[in-house]
């Protein structure tokens, strides 16, 4: 709804018009799309990926594909089958992708595709293929040319598909920082093919993980349950096949996702749990040599973030040494040697910016539910640090 | 409204969770701000700029301030004595401000003043005071500065008060085309102080004055006829005076701007009759020599247009020569050396592209009403540079 409170310009009215001369704009941008699980993709029988970005087998369509490099390699053959077999006459844009790449510079790459093309404005869907870094910059991109123009998520990597692809953020790294620069700019849909997972290497599924336990800590101790389950399973041949326990867990992971992305897609309301985990891991994502993945800075914030839980008996004990133990099992790390208290404040204080002036630290407590916090003390930290390094030695004398 | 249809997570469900895996997205991006004439904005005994950008005396306030050195050259004395009255502590950025200036660049040196002072994300403000470009430039650099900062806009020129300064469109040219980036971005509130305009030099007035004479002829009659009775009295002083013929022809302006806007503000109608004199003149604005301001862009694109109007009927010849005559007696051109056939065919290109693949072009007929053409063929365009030339000849002839 839109409306303007002034009385509008008629042509019969004398000048001068109207007092007091003041106009108030209240509208709503409404925002539609649909994020599917679709497996078999990129066989020419399935119409779901032409539909998408809207092409039928009547009339040829021109479209800007942009594509990871890897991915390129991997699918670039049955990706071109594809388009060809929906007579979608593609432009490929194939992009080296890395957390470095992530920038303005690499943005404009993307917009030059566009102008090269003399993409349409409204109905020339850009059709983004790869990880979070390539969504989030084909994302970024789509929301500036022409001040937006539309495309579609097709996430290849499991971060991606419970996380980075799914919702509506875009951003780019810049003066070292993390997604300083982005926009909220909601795609014309998303599609989930788990089969793109078959290739992904063992420690980016993990990475993806991650999030997943995020997810279960703050939201859903089901879920929390079934990744104890099937910990011991997560081959990526595993989560790539369709009905097995881990289309499962990715479903439920997705799910809960959506149910906190969803009110709150503008990100009106700072506290957010799904931040969990996100507090500490953007300094670790700068600082730790060798280099972190996201996911595995968001491990170590969240094994830390265990101790604080725990230190404050908003998880017990025993649930906070079994979250860090399937932290562990996932392959993931639970401490980093660059995490000390000076660079712990410091990343506090960063977050506490972003979030307006207040902490808003979520934590995990009781277990599948989220508790925010605005009094966290420097010391809270070191004990939450000791704690991780008392229950290391401790599993380390276990395991001697 | 924010829905997700599917059903949400509950940490009761078993695993596996639901089907089909799809999840439809239906949200609304509220936005509510308000467009306020305010004369005295910077005297100190009025609340209303520090109002609006959340200051009260009780807690001082850090703000980022945001001005055009045209505009500090000539109020920062004022504007600091407005801070200091009501315990903003200001951190000023002065921009040298050119149509030259509006790049990715300048955005970033605006993103760079942000990160330097440590900005809250939602409760500073940033004020951006100056014209057309400046306030282009700080929208967009805070509708990307960490997704997004709230941001008031003071706009000092007649294009801002009537046009640039009052909806949500930011942006920044790029590889040789105008706003080729950009994003649709409330502020937080509009702010427009007609004593500005004092030390506007005639012809940024006149510039503005292009765009008021656009609403006339699309929109208006009884507009067009106060600019005719008031074109002889267009000097700075009387745009600036409150109360009289010029302040009703601004709110006059402003008002039919608005009612355009507002029901479009992300343009999701392509047809927009505020794009009347918007179809030629980006081609001017990149190729004439010596440099023509937007407006005088516009101009020549209304004058050509009025030409294409004529041809096809859709205005008397007696009503195109008369907004012909009203808008060379603003000062403002009606021809142009480079506008020739060939240069004409690449901008309504151009423009094509960005209305998604139709001409949508707009053409007024009768006065104060528009139309849309989707047929236009070169010949017309012909026949509207001669119509133009032919109009030229006699009036001089006339003069001689
Ligand atoms: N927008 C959001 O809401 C959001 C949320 C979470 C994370 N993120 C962002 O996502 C990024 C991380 O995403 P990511 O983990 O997907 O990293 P990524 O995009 O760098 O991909 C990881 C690696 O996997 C490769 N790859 C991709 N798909 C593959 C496949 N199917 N088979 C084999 N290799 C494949 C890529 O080439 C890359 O080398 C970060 O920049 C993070 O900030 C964004
Ligand atoms: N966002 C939108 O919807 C929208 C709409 C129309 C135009 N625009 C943009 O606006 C820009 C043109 O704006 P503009 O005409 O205000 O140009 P501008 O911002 O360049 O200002 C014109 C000149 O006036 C000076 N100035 C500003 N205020 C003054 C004052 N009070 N006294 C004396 N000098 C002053 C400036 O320093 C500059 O030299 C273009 O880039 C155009 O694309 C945007
Ligand atoms: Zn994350
Ligand atoms: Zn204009």
């Amino acid at each position: 709804m839109n409306t303007i409170t002034a009385p509008l310009s008629s042509a019969e009215a004398t000048l001068p018009a109207r007092r007091p001369a003041a106009w108030h704009v209240d509208a709503s941008q409404p925002v539609h799309f649909s994020v599917r699980i679709a497996h078999g993709l990129l066989e020419p029988a399935n119409p779901l990926l032409a539909q998408q970005c809207g092409g039928t087998r009547h009339t040829p369509q021109r479209r800007l594909v942009v594509v990871d490099r890897n991915v390129d390699a991997l699918y670039g053959e049955a990706l071109r089958r594809y388009f060809d077999h929906w007579r979608i006459q593609a432009t490929w844009q194939v992009l080296d992708i890395d957390e470095s790449h992530k920038t303005l510079e690499h943005a404009l790459v993307i917009v030059q595709a566009m102008e090269r093309m003399g993409l349409l404005r409204r109905h020339e869907t850009v059709v983004a293929i790869g990880g979070g870094v390539l969504t989030d910059l084909v994302g970024f991109a789509c929301s500036l040319y022409r001040r937006g123009v539309p495309y579609l998520r097709v996430p290849t990597t499991l971060m991606g598909q419970i996380d980075a692809g799914i919702g509506i953020k875009t951003g780019v790294n810049q003066g070292g920082h993390k997604n300083r620069l982005g926009s909220y700019f909601a795609p014309a849909g998303v599609l989930i093919d788990p089969g793109f997972l078959a290739s992904l290497d063992q420690r980016h599924l993990n990475n993806g993980v991650a999030e997943i336990i995020k997810m279960a800590l703050i939201d859903d101790e089901q879920l929390f349950h079934a990744l104890e389950n099937t910990v011991g399973h997560m081959a990526p041949g595993a989560w790539a096949a369709p009905g097995g326990p881990l289309a499962a867990v990715m479903e439920r992971a997705i799910n809960g996702m959506l149910a906190h992305l969803i009110p709150n897609l503008w990100e009106q309301e700072l506290s957010r749990s799904v931040d969990f985990g996100h507090t500490f891991s953007p300094a670790l994502e700068l600082h730790a040599k060798p280099v972190l993945l996201h996911g595995e800075a968001v491990a170590v914030d969240m094994a830390l973030s265990l101790g604080l839980a725990t230190g404050r008996g908003y998880l017990s004990q025993d649930e906070g040494v079994r979250a860090l133990r399937l932290i562990e099992r996932c392959g993931l790390p639970i401490q980093n040697p660059v995490f000390n208290l000076a660079l712990l404040q410091q990343a506090l204080a960063q977050a506490v910016q972003h979030r307006d002036g207040q902490q808003r630290l979520p934590l995990p407590g009781p277990l599948g539910h989220c508790v925010f916090v605005n009094d966290l003390r420097p010391e809270e930290l070191a004990n939450a640090l000791a704690w991780l390094t008392h229950y290391r030695a401790s599993t380390e004398r276990l395991s001697a």
